[in-house]
């Protein structure tokens, strides 16, 4: 990764000229491109003093020469081109001339074939909507030229009557949030992040992590010099920026003012942050290249699983380490010390034999004895464990090609051990397929696992979103994603839905379904583009495993989270109640969950209150999804 | 519209044979319908005894014969069937047991060819989605049967403590409102308001005008009794009434309890309301039939209008009478009486040539001499002027064929007159059709229209909003449509958005461009599905016309307003500010709108309030929509 990070310094030429030796300078002390202004003062002037409708214009389509910075096509790959600052969208005296200055350099720039040009988001809301308008037009036409929109992550508020200044943590994303809303949630628009001396707390800072963040900038004044002299961050700082190289942005560096320090040690610096990230573990090894990426959850009782898929999930360090000690303890539980009784072990399910595998070293570690059966409805699979059947586990293990829910058991099990969970717990159906099997369970018979729960959590990530959007069609957005969380805000901690126990107590319909309403409350404002979903799991006792982030079993990769889409992202203002609200529904051929959500204040704000005395406690909409997949029409599991 | 209304009476029929007693009474009593629960206490009964799998259906899927109350196929189309009102999907211990009940109705009900069912609103937001989940999977399936949804218009809160009730006036609305947005704005989903005792004030009656309301129930205790013993209502319920039946809903009676009023009494009273409707009005009349019907806006540039759509426009009272005095006047004020100055007359745009004669028709009345041209670019209205010159303005007239912004007048105009205005004033591009006709007016020339407003207002209305979304295309959100309101609930006065005056005093493409940020404050919560539009003009000096609601020229009928619809429909809680942002583009093919729509608070809530100072007092964003129609993508009026 850090071989790969590309630094630009900020240069504030004035002319072609000046461009060119600050360039090269910048070059020499080892940056990759500068981000230097596209025009200059001159345009400005002729901007001011000529009137409409040229604007200052030369025919109203072309720069003069003197008042462009970057005029050589062969510098273009070498600059960002940061947009006139003067020219103001907002203002009714300077707006149309702005519009026509600034579409003019995007014009220039794609002309040129600049990789991004920079436009300065307003930090106060009434002036983001001529913004969006402009930004939305521009990107309406393809272009190679990104458009890169650059926010500071806190602004300053000054309080004129004290004299003081106080950090302010939301103005920003907040017209950030606005501009993004307006322009349709367009993946075009994508974020340049300045790195602020004021930093945001954690959950602010985390809101920016969800953003589509293509560049971060540093400002001037984050810069503290060490006691060598070198330009270094302070701890903060430095964490913070590890945590958003992460994310891997291209990187924008304000030099500082120290006396002594050379341009080269900014990027040095850079450099070595991101050259001294912590290693990857196992399980960020693991998922290279699988962040943010979606997939559709298994089929498994529809689709025959492939070998390789098996081989991915075989090698888990935790997961099956987990089983063994789980069916260990049963077995220590279910037979005394010394005791001759052989207890059946069912594993169902048994895919090319894992768990099989796992269960014989269990019975040999507790020094209990066990026969064995392997249930699988792959023929694939079960071509594989008739070949470890023969070459490890011989006469202890006896192979079954059949699905669990039909398989007319010659005797009644002991354990039933399975892996039929996905990511959201029973979204793979394990509930339907347990209840199959039980018919051949003892009354007193245990199964591993003993029960699992779903969990969820409002999620912020318009990556994730923009992500679904590209597909294109409404049915991608009430379908549920297995996806590793990376450009994601995890708004608050998960909250349960709901639980299966096995065996099932009372087996019938409703025992399969479930419904759940949770409600979260944020403390920040946010724009909710989804729900995440997760489980934990009691294979026995208090053998567990789990991927709810408060309780991860560590280093295990066989499960990443899931992801609920909404068709339209929805707003939650600070202090917001958020409801999810969560159905989990079956006929006789399929599965499916129906999802949606609820934004409310328990409050009446002061406008709001009117005069009758009981206004002011009630339960007030701000907005609500419509529910999604109604009646499994765009997603199910099939039976 | 008296003779079409159906009347049906409400019984609680508990039987099959007491069913057909009833629906003689009913018939007998001049009712069209009766309003009958669908099954009895015998399924609730056995519903609540019978543990699950079958939840007391037999085999789980049909009601047994002594469980239903309309069993016969020919009483079908006189019965609106009731749901069990026990069967409550919210509660978890009943929830399937509830929903399989009701499904069970309403596929009985279909069975039958029953034309609708009717389902009562929980009035507490935490009852709703499950209600509404309920109704999306019902509603997925076609079906003759309609299901109506019966929602109070208002509500009573016990305050236990003081032993006082009062009336709310929102909780009712705001469960549906939860309730139509959970199904997804779905058209199907209508209403069956009940008229309760307490009547809600204006704002929040108008707000019931917006939905799609199917039918009208009475409650039994608005029943008053008049001198003569007969049933009648109060004069606020009454006036409700008769708003009410304009929409042509259905009627539920249920009786009241006065001793000596028979059932015919109350359906002959209600029908007596309805024949008492005052008569419609010229407009009333001739808008019949396109009450909320969209209606894309004139393309007058680029098409040729038809003669019949000439035809129509010619007619209107009001609009010439007002261009005749306008001319009137302003003949007066440029030339003193008895002066031999020939004032020169321009009529662009001439069409068939109203404006000809009502021009000529002034100079005769002010007595002034005036030499008019008739400048036209339809080549078929081209051979009507000839007509008319021919036959009635001899040689006072010159009929000239051409686009007005391409003529080479061979003289300057003292007065240019012209009818180019649309809806939204400038939507039929007046300002772009003058500025180039003004090469051809005097510097001190008159323009009738001297100038003209856009308006603009939050508009609530989930008919118009469902009529577009019919047309099941995306660039259909993005287009405005000229439409009569009707369900409609204009959500605040109009605010003006820009104006232009002619002559144009510095002709340039900026003169041309518009933007217009406007800021509504509502008193009470509203669901907005787009911006109504309307404008004024002021032709001449105080001589105006006005499709501005309160300023409207009575019995004018040329223009309808015009609508901006959303994509998606946004909640503004009560109190909440929304901006409205418009802007007027043009390049040199076409003009167009581009819209969108801010909801903030100016107060945190309380929750919401954190520590720092500053956060109390700060404009926070509840919601806003994309910015629509970017660049004239999806509608424009071309050049």
């Amino acid at each position: 990764m850090s071989d790969e990070i590309r630094i630009g310094l900020e240069v504030a030429a004035a002319s072609a000229a000046e461009l060119g030796v600050r360039l090269d300078e910048a070059k020499s002390a080892g940056y990759e491109f500068v981000a230097s202004p596209l025009t200059n003062a001159a345009l400005r002037q002729a901007t001011q003093t000529v009137s409409a409708p040229t604007f200052g214009l030369p025919e109203n389509r072309a720069f003069a020469l003197d008042q462009v910075v970057l005029d050589r096509v062969d510098w273009a790959d070498s600059v960002v081109g940061r947009h006139a600052a003067w020219a103001d969208l907002s203002d009714a005296q300077t707006r149309i001339a702005a519009e026509m200055v600034l579409q003019r350099e995007a014009t220039w720039a794609m002309h040129l074939g600049v990789p991004a040009t920079i436009l300065m988001l307003p930090t106060e809301l009434s002036r983001v909507p001529n913004v969006a308008r402009y930004v939305n037009n521009l990107l309406r036409s393809p272009s190679y030229t990104q458009l890169w929109i650059q926010a500071p992550m806190t602004t300053t508020i000054r309080d004129e009557t004290e004299g003081v200044a106080s950090c302010d943590e939301d103005a920003s994303w907040e017209c950030w949030n606005l501009l993004r809303t307006l322009c349709g949630h367009n993946a075009r628009v994508l974020l340049a992040l300045e790195l602020t001396a004021d930093l945001p707390d954690e959950g602010h800072l985390q809101r920016w992590f969800a953003e589509p963040l293509v560049a971060l900038v540093f400002a001037k004044d984050i810069w503290l010099r060490n006691a060598k002299g070198f330009p270094v961050l302070g701890k903060c700082h430095q964490a913070t920026v590890r945590r958003m190289l992460k994310r891997q942005p291209q990187v924008i560096v304000r030099a500082g003012t120290h006396p002594g320090a050379k341009l080269e040690h900014y990027q040095q610096y850079v450099r070595h942050l991101a050259r001294t990230q912590p290693p990857p573990n196992a399980c960020e090894a693991f998922a290279v290249g699988y962040q943010d990426y979606l997939q559709a959850p298994l089929q498994p009782l529809m689709d025959n699983l492939e070998s390789a898929t098996y081989q991915v999930f075989e090698q888990d360090p935790v997961k099956y380490a987990q089983y063994e000690k789980a069916v260990y303890h049963a077995l220590l539980d279910r037979v005394p010390a010394g005791s001759d009784v052989v207890t059946t072990v069912m594993v169902v399910g048994a895919g090319r034999g894992p768990l099989v595998t796992r269960s014989l070293a269990a019975a040999d570690k507790a020094q209990r004895a066990v026969r064995v059966y392997a249930v699988e409805k792959n023929p694939n699979a079960y071509v594989t464990l008739q070949r470890m059947k023969q070459t490890q586990w011989q006469d202890r293990v006896t192979v079954i090609w059949s699905d669990m829910r039909e398989w007319d058991a010659p005797i009644k099990a002991d354990i039933l051990v399975s892996e039929l969970l996905g990511s959201f717990g029973d979204n793979e159906l394990s509930p339907e397929c347990l209840d199959g099997a039980q018919r051949f369970l003892k009354p007193d018979g245990i199964s591993i696992p003993s029960s699992y729960t779903a969990y969820v959590a409002p999620l912020s990530s318009s990556k994730l979103y923009t992500e679904v959007a590209a597909f294109g069609q409404e049915a991608r957005f009430e379908t549920p994603y297995v996806v590793l969380f990376n450009a994601v805000h995890e708004l608050t901690a998960p909250q349960p839905t709901w639980s299966f126990h096995h065996p099932l107590r009372d087996a019938d319909t409703g025992d399969l379904i479930g419904n759940a309403k949770n409600v979260f409350t944020l403390a920040q404002s946010a724009t909710i583009h989804g729900i995440a979903g997760y489980f934990d799991t009691v294979l026995y006792k208090d053998v567990t495993l789990s991927i709810h982030p408060a309780t991860f079993s560590e280093g295990m990769f066989s499960w990443f989270p899931i992801y609920f889409p909404f068709k339209t992202p929805i707003y939650a203002p600070a202090g917001s109640k958020i409801e999810t609200h969560f159905w989990r529904l079956t006929d006789c051929k399929k599965t499916w969950y129906e999802w949606s959500s609820i934004v409310t204040t328990s409050d009446a704000s002061p406008e709001s209150a009117d005069s009758s005395s009981n206004a002011g406690s009630r339960t007030r909409l701000v907005g609500a999804t419509p529910i999604h997949n109604v009646g499994g029409v765009s997603s199910w599991i099939g039976l």
